[in-house]
């Protein structure tokens, strides 16, 4: 897809799907398309298997690329695909290239896992990245050595579509979206409970997981922070805040786990989460029943 | 090597010792097999190749295989060899599979990338790769989340021999110690600033970069602890804080590349850093350089 078309398809609503695993911890394929089924039904225009919500961390190098074909295959140009990639520069670039073929319409860099970061390396780090491919390439920050030097430099890079940050220090963001003079999108990394924050600093797209199972909430966020109606924002804030708040408990451990014992509850089946992860523990999963209930979603 | 006895070598300095990269940024051998020689000659009793100091996120896993058959050949049982393992559970299981063919003496589980953890998790994660294989793993600790429960329940496992703690909250650190009933050995994972502490908390080893330069002066620091003199150990501390500072600077960022830029300057060769790390901006290099001159390993 031409850059400047991707790159003003990505304002808007990113769907992190999830990664279904089967009893014996192998990708679940049926139910997997069954989630890109429901997010392409609900009128989702950009989805990101496997983000962190999606365990990108839990799968191999080569599952994912197995993910990425089969992802790609189904949704059939109906969404925008970016497909994360990380590790090293010789992993991330063998992994972008896998994409590019593919047919995915861009990678999703994702934070270096590197503990140590600096200016420089950064630097070369996504420039050898962006370089090796002609899809589009957006970068997922979640890292304050990857700072205005980083971004302006790495922006100018012409298939550098989108910035999608997670560090949620908001005088931080909006100088970033005033000072990197290129052509980028913002787009805000933490979600609901956020995204209003970013969007008042510049952000025009926002990633979700709750879109797995609430989709109705988030487009509903999404289409009042488009029109500036601030009220239908707090009503949809609001409506969402618990779900995200027990997503966020254990150092935000249940994360994915809330997303998908969600799921499995709703009736949208994502089977189970890979180590490190694990169950919901009897507590929360009686305070993620009476959400769902609440939101008509569990009988 | 039997698991008592090898427990036993690793209350020592633990030394991680670097990549050397060449211009290309392929891994350079030749000055590999002279650091190795370097740690060997001056009586270190473990070495890690590729803990963080010596990049492991800037290795593939394909790279990180290949180093490790390499050190384990040249060392040729003049000390253990832990091989560093790490990324999603599959994957994991294989390096260790790699490593104890490659005959390492131990696979030192570097501290899992993924964002998200949960006590059951985290169980099944390390548990799965402990029974993998039969030589000895070592757990290396970055994230509260790894917390009592979890430690508890690994630390039984026959073959996991030491907890590798590099988390700054001595109380903690010291409950664990006193907590965790298995026969597990603590190792400091944080070097010569906080070895000290920890030691005071129950640590009976502690990692070290700067053996790749100074090696003299961490093992003075070893030998203080042992004999509980602490006016020797506060005269190394002393000594090495100035460059162990200059290696925290910018987030740690500077933390490989001091250790590299002071060998390249002592006469060691080590080569380049590989992205996302880059070169020592010129003022940092001129403090090094004092350093070096203080500690006449720099004409």
């Amino acid at each position: 897809m031409d850059h400047e078309k991707l790159a003003q398809r990505l304002r808007t609503l990113h769907a992190i799907n999830v990664t279904p695993f089967r009893e014996d911890r192998v990708v679940d394929y049926d139910l997997l398309e069954r989630n890109i089924e429901f997010l392409v039904a609900n009128g989702l225009g950009v989805i990101v298997p496997y983000g962190n919500t999606g365990e990108f961390y839990a799968l191999s190098v080569e599952e994912a690329q197995a993910v990425t074909r089969f992802v790609v295959e189904r949704v059939d140009g109906r969404t925008a695909v970016l497909a994360g990639i990380g590790y090293d520069l010789g992993t991330a670039r063998e992994m972008a290239l896998a994409a590019q073929k593919a047919d995915a319409d861009a990678v999703m860099v994702h934070q270096p896992v590197h503990p140590y970061l600096m200016t420089e390396g950064l630097i070369r780090y996504y420039t050898g990245i962006a370089r090796s491919v002609e899809i589009g390439v957006v970068l997922y920050v979640r890292h304050e050595a990857i700072d205005r030097e980083v971004l302006s430099r790495v922006a100018d890079i012409e298939n550098v579509l989108a910035i999608k940050y997670a560090i949620n220090d908001l005088p931080h963001f909006a100088d970033l979206v005033q000072c990197v003079e290129a052509s980028v999108v913002w787009v805000c990394g933490t979600a609901e409970m956020w995204a209003p924050f970013f969007f008042a600093a510049g952000a025009e797209g926002f990633t979700s997981g709750l879109v797995n199972i609430a989709p109705e909430l988030s487009l509903t966020m999404l289409d009042g922070l488009r029109r500036g109606d601030s009220e239908a924002v707090r009503t949809v804030w609001r409506h969402v805040a618990p779900i995200e708040k027990l997503r966020a408990k254990n150092h935000n451990g249940n994360n994915v786990s809330v997303i998908k014992e969600g799921m499995n509850l709703a009736g949208l089946p994502a089977g189970l989460v890979r180590e490190p992860l694990g169950e919901l523990d009897e507590a929360d999963r009686q305070e993620l029943i009476q959400i769902l209930r609440s939101w008509g979603k569990f009988a």
